[in-house]
């Protein structure tokens, strides 16, 4: 019933060659897009995103920022040494996740009755 | 550093009152946006759905249909009976869904080297 597009790639993809695909390859989990609303939202800090209200538990929120760098979404710079502690930083990949974030709170705000926008220093999301 | 709006809700949520958040409860995985893009694109049966490129397991794609099902993304409808089949459609909740698609295939465009757009009979995502 679907069809590819001409110009297939001969690039190897995990699952296939459909960019949603390719995106829930990395940010289709639970939390993931939570860590980026996060960023977009100033916080920067591993200890920030430990206190946002989801609680996300330690062993995940390290593997997940581990699997956004690794894929490029964010970059990390240490800001302290002994011990070594780092801030995270959304790469322009990253950051041009925000009109998804902002479609899915559009959807949310329609379709999750009582749901409440977060804000930040930066950004309404 | 964040805050909630004003207007707090009393409704109970899993994690938090973020749209965003409730949102990924229902579709926070790698195959339920998957689905939902295979609904838009036309395809209505399950059959149809376990020919998709990704290579969805069966019990993945149960399960998921049900889930959207309890969570009023979808609604199902037999069409044959002895064994009873069933097409699947989006109702209003599921369609609002295309803008997030739609946000995520302009991300992949750019950020996905060769990825390819699915087209199907109603839509090109």
């Amino acid at each position: 019933m679907n069809k590819l597009k001409s110009g297939e790639s001969s690039i190897p993809f995990q699952r296939s060659a459909c960019p949603i695909t390719n995106a829930l390859d990395v940010m289709g989990d639970k939390w993931t897009l939570l860590i980026i609303r996060d960023l977009i939202l100033g916080k920067h800090l591993y200890i920030e995103m430990m206190q946002s209200p989801e609680g996300i538990a330690s062993n995940i929120l390290a593997n997940r920022l581990q699997r956004l760098e690794q894929a490029e979404f964010i970059s990390k710079r240490a800001y302290q040494s002994n011990p070594t502690r780092y801030e995270y930083h959304l790469t322009t990949k990253g950051q041009d996740l925000l009109p998804v974030l902002e479609a899915i709170v559009k959807w949310g705000e329609k379709h999750v009755p009582g749901a409440v926008v977060f804000t930040g220093k930066n950004e309404k999301i």
